[in-house]
């Protein structure tokens, strides 16, 4: 085997084995699409979209690229808030609203939050190449419908249990996130501290405990990574934070910037942006909540708390209340085109395999 | 470059990149000697031991082989303990005595702890091939001292900060430790919780800012592991948890099944054994002190109040008190002597990189 001939590339009929990770509102279709016409696979992260949004995305990446794509959604079922629990986060956060000189949003009004039900609807009717999922298991319903419209379905594990429980699913491939993942921790049968699992961990266990084909993710930035998941048995890498400083994530200069200056004890875990554990670079929010757990809104009630002060503070070039996701790689992200890092990439990583054993 | 022919192995003049990692407590001359003998390099975990002690321990060593080994130590200045910390975390702990019926230590009385400049004195005088520290920076008339006598130094980072401090000391190589290591974190300039680095991260970034051979530790349990690090372009790994369960690690039965059941999301981080954090597998103490912060003594007074708890509960076959630091690859443990395992993980590594890219 050479290390870009493996389960996932064959699956997918992709060149080589390098997934951009789905990054809910960092993974616009420019970004998809460069990445699969490069030779890799593409991701929405769609977790946040409605699915008017999604169907509109979806067609927009169509016209950018006729390689296979992937659109990925939160398997979740979201959690019962109570107006309390609402009232109770709202007045934590009333202070920053009045700093910011806004208006907070109703706290009485639970917002509407698109569930992973309608969106699915759409991306079956899009009939998509792939569907990758994580925060949970997919019901069988829906497992079923994709693999009878051919769609390869992929859902992610941090631990070796949730793995063995996907597995069991029927779904088509494994993502192994590990400890060193920017973003959402997508643990679903333990809590995301308890499911802090290293990459260098992970992996092995998995690929000797399970025969489906694993995707690697967490930390992974280079050549160097790429080379190495594939030597702990992975048939696949996917990253994300790799891709955002580039110049098509269109992110905000600020987070831009922030990713720049970033290294590796730079990041941490909260749920102070969402209410669910994600990582990212620490600012001056995260470090403010980081114990106040009792003053946090339920997934994904707390982003829609949150999202009016980010605007604000983006709107003075402040970081204070942006989630900077990031992985803890973030030290080696480079600023180029998606292709041109693509591109470095598979070269790095030829040279990384002839570096260590030539 | 072959796997095996690394700036570490040459420098070294070992046979393989594979160091067995000095674990205190857990690594007699025995396991030492045989990967040593085997083509690797041992390591005595000499942390916790009189001066008098690491003599003689030495001594045994070059009975068993005329191979290269490591002595490693702490290297930390104790903190300043009152009597009304001991006198705290005693409290906390009584119940503990009360329910095993045994008679607490004196908590007025400070246990003599061994420094780490005691320690080195005889560590010098044996001129020893290699030593290697971890939980700080080696004063420059020591790294001075050692390397006049050529003994190459090793120390230890979990960050990048702390890798780039370390080479400015002048010490020879360094060892990555990855937040997925069992046993004390190595961590100096950060906490423990912000120096949480996985591998995949840490190991690529370190490699490509510092010039010195650099040995990737943690969660590494088989060849694929050992690939996996290399291609990272680490020049060794250090493994500590894979030796545990050899015959020669001669570690306390109940310590030996505990590895034996154990998940990847079994461990965690806990002061409470020693004072300092460190990774192992969650069992009753941990469990009732996780949330306990104030009640527990500074490193190492913690240990010399809880060691007597430890004796007692395993002369009753139960391991609520014992410190069962693993990695958190521990899934991947297996029951065989060291000779046979080292045999077994270069087989494994040169059947790594041929399954990956062969």
């Amino acid at each position: 085997m050479s290390w870009n001939h493996t389960a996932v590339t064959q699956a997918l009929g992709i060149q080589y084995p390098i997934i951009q990770a789905p990054m809910a509102g960092a993974s616009p279709p420019a970004l998809v699409a460069a990445v699969s016409n490069a030779g890799g696979l593409g991701s929405l992260g769609a977790a946040l979209m409605s699915a008017d949004e999604i169907a509109q995305h979806i067609k927009e990446i169509r016209l950018l690229t006729d390689k296979p794509f992937s659109v990925n959604l939160f398997a979740y079922q979201p959690q019962q808030v109570t107006v309390q629990d609402m009232l109770g986060a709202y007045q934590r956060l009333q202070p920053y609203y009045h700093q910011l000189g806004i208006m907070p949003p109703l706290s009485q009004a639970l917002p509407k939050i698109p569930t992973y039900e309608e969106q699915l609807g759409v991306i079956l009717d899009a009939c998509v190449p792939v569907f990758s999922f994580t925060l949970g298991i997919l019901p069988h319903k829906w497992i079923k419908a994709l693999k009878a419209k051919k769609i390869i379905v992929m859902g992610t594990a941090t631990t070796l249990r949730e793995a063995k429980a996907l597995a069991e699913s029927g779904i088509d491939m494994i993502v192994c996130q590990g400890a060193e993942a920017g973003g959402h921790r997508g643990s679903f049968l333990s809590s995301a501290i308890d499911s802090l699992i290293g990459l260098m961990a992970l992996v092995p266990e998995v690929v000797d405990a399970i025969s489906l084909p694993v995707i690697a993710s967490g930390g992974i930035m280079n050549g160097r990574g790429i080379a190495a998941t594939m030597c702990l048995g992975a048939s696949a890498v996917q990253m994300g934070t790799a891709f955002l400083t580039t110049d098509e994530a269109n992110i905000h200069p600020i987070y831009k910037q922030a990713l720049l200056n970033a290294t590796d004890d730079s990041t941490a875990l909260t749920r102070a942006f969402t209410g669910k554990y994600a990582r990212g670079i620490r600012n001056r929010f995260m470090q403010e909540m980081a114990s106040e757990h009792e003053c946090i809104a339920p997934f994904p009630y707390q982003r829609a708390l949150t999202s009016k002060l980010r605007k604000a503070a983006e709107q003075n070039n402040q970081n204070d209340f942006t989630p900077l996701w990031a992985g803890q790689g973030v030290s080696l992200s480079r600023v180029e085109s998606a292709g041109a890092l693509f591109n470095a990439l598979v070269a790095e990583t030829v040279a990384a395999f002839k570096q260590a054993n030539g």
